[in-house]
């Protein structure tokens, strides 16, 4: 069982929590503990071994805790996750081939593709795809079909496998944190479309991708994972393409990976992360 | 402060322990708990901000461990090393670069060589140089002089920064866990002499480098760190040797600054290291 | 147009090479030379820009080089794989969705598997499966039914994504550098079955894998790419293997796509690898 | 013998150097060559194993070679070097200790100073040191003492290891390609003074470091090499220098290395880096 605790500082809280623990025969087999002392914020992941109800622990935990605590009991209980994809296939094909063994760490429950081109792989793993055109109608619209498609299944997360389209406002502050993204790019350098193009005219030596959560400004919200690869003069913006592909199907996987398995916290647009 | 514990693990532990902190008003900054299920060990570095004298805490935390329990307690008091070298000069310039600016974590007391070229170095940097020829004598007479040499000195480790001479159980078994040498492979391939030779007639892609402390099984004791970078057939045996001092370096003092900042622990011939 | 050249190396080689394309108005694009001064041997890999047919160049080269030379002239004729696999789905799932997606640089044309358990993700691929029963037969019967099967489809290389049993030297006899092994450590590390628990009981903090051309001599072959990740101590066997499989996933599909673009040369039991 | 060639490209090229190489009984050893196909420009660097007088072959070569050609030849002639430093030593003295024991691949003429504080390990390594303070004065007058101290040195570059101060058009236009710069940032993200302050705000996962030619636009240059190192949410503005530095000591040297073996062409703000 996971144990995730994010709330204000304070002396003796590790010895209330251990205690609340101990008492109930519960043994911590690994706790991460970091606490943010700029702000003066505590997070804390526990993986321990129980033989209790999880509502009961949540409860006393909630009692001893300040009041504005987040505290998350997970047990084996599968995340759910839908996914939303453009024309691109390699980040939605990897997950699809773990979720198909069973080592995704959470269940897509359908994905969601402004073009139709990506329906094959999903029919082959017997996903539901649902193809919602963006042409011809306004975002609102748009996000408006997207929403009634995902109200429909229950899901933790939704996840930006390359969807391409930037989400309004309104659509993003209904998944606070729920939403996560891979960006072509090791952020904040090449904000924005064609990333790769711009990496190629500055003539780097590495090129980066970024998982993050969406908040409104555009490939602004907090990192949960980067990755670089080298790059050399050999390389047009097609080759980076290519490479950056590789690149970004690791990332996202990893970030999903940590995030399904509460790793990941976040604070000021910024994440703790307990790999 | 930093409080480092490491013995049988039992359920409520960790609340014992918190509560003997919070009880003397001492806040946990950041935790790493570690338990191995398989021997039921516990191992934990804690991070503390306190008013408390040292003393006190050690004998309180003694009171309520098991008996056997390894605690230490390490405030502000720097630690301090021998460092021993034969004729190449790149870990051990390392070292001596960051002794002179402050920057290792440790203050080297003295440098025994078993050629006198890398007497200049360490005079240059104001440290003494200990040249003990090794031709002539047997390696008991050898080691004695060394003994004698460094038994004039407080140390806490003896580092071998490419010593690249076999040192004898008897030897070892004064500093159980006090010694680390560099390894100029990725161990357990190539172990022993020559392992660039060896590397490269195997036409390995990657080399590698490994810090590990002595045990009286050569090249077998508890890894610290390793590190590997890529290679080519363009690469001779002199090229391997050139890049693998790069990495020699590198992991030398990766594994120097975990050891040095207390998050190293050794059990059964391993090491859990807290980066 | 690619064209890779092999031979003992002599004064003037790049010369009359360069020479035989300009008279043609053949440009050299991208042109890679090695020379292994220690055996004299001449590698080289050019990319060329042309209009004339190939099969006049490469009797023109013949004439012009040694004559033991190895002369390739590739277009745009895709290479023809065959698969060999037992259980284990992530390097095979790799192959076939970039196999699907037109990006592997390579058509496969079928998997041969020691168990049932891929034949269903192979049809969803729409790829031949032939599901080959090692169980109550002897290796030489084993063997002989691979080869009635892969005997029916046009093929450059096997690829052992995962095959995990020994080919024997009469089957490896027939192959020389067309078999591609993906081995789950870092060679000369760990040769052998369970490198992942002789690592763990090593306590490694990097582990491994190597992707090979197949020789009689186990785990002996060139080796055509290696890469390494970190572990750590919380790493249990099985936590490496889950780590492991993603290196060998990158890994085996890095060392194909560098001989399906006819980058690799072989030497002596080393490849030359033109990245 | 390192041979470099920088070019408009046309058909034939190589075989006229190769001619001329092979009339000359002069044999490759190994080259490497690069067409940039947009651009029409060829780049090659050949080492040759030789028995003739260098003057000739620049002479031969010039004839057969597009007028504007940029022909280099060096034989074992090393390379000098002027460094520029403010107040961190981690970079010079990287480069001091290879100096000293001549690995460096360039010879250290002087380093300057616009503090006075590295003065002593200059002055321990035998190195000349001079003091400019640029209190008190104009940036006019600031560059017009550098320049006459390091005119009175013959050097090939200017290497700038953390120099922290911008030069003025004016200076840089008489050193096209001829001053290095290490940049404490993967450029282009975090252009400019306090990145890993920017970094740590952003919430970045990695941090790293970019050697670049200095052009008249800040941190515009034509980037050499770049690397990136892992940090985490524990990394405070000041772990995140102290890594930094480890990965500004790495890539410079990597940059200067390529650099004073002959490995790196320019143009159009770019590099070309056969290494």
């Amino acid at each position: 069982m996971i144990i995730t605790i994010q709330c204000k500082d304070r002396v003796g809280l590790v010895a209330q929590i251990a205690q609340v623990l101990a008492a109930r025969n519960v043994n911590i087999v690994s706790m991460r503990e970091y606490v943010d002392t700029v702000n003066n914020n505590f997070f804390a992941r526990l993986e321990v071994n129980h033989s209790e109800q999880n509502i009961a622990l949540y409860d006393v935990l909630q009692q001893i805790l300040p009041t504005e605590a987040i505290i998350k009991i997970n047990s084996e209980i599968q995340k759910n996750i839908v996914v939303l994809v453009s024309k691109e296939y390699h980040c939605l094909s990897d997950i699809l081939v773990r979720n198909h063994f069973k080592t995704l760490g959470a269940q897509v429950q359908c994905v969601i593709g402004n073009h139709a081109v990506l329906q094959e792989i999903c029919t082959k793993f017997e996903i539901p795809y649902h193809f919602i055109d963006h042409n011809g109608i306004d975002k609102q619209n748009f996000e408006a079909q997207i929403l009634s498609v995902i109200n429909t299944y229950n899901f933790d997360f939704i996840v930006l496998a390359k969807f391409m389209r930037i989400l309004s406002p309104s659509f993003i502050a209904g998944f606070t944190h729920k939403i996560v993204n891979i960006h072509h790019s090791f952020l904040p350098a090449f904000i924005g479309a064609s990333p790769y193009r711009q990496a190629h005219q500055r003539g780097v030596k590495l090129i980066g991708a970024t998982a993050h959560f969406v908040t409104n400004d555009l490939d602004e919200g907090p990192i949960i994972a980067q990755q670089t690869m080298p790059v050399n003069h050999t390389y047009q913006p097609a080759d980076m393409v290519r490479t950056g592909k590789e690149i970004e199907t690791a990332v996202l996987i990893k970030a999903l990976q940590s995030l399904f398995s509460d790793r990941v916290f976040v604070y000021d647009n910024k994440t703790i992360v307990f790999d």
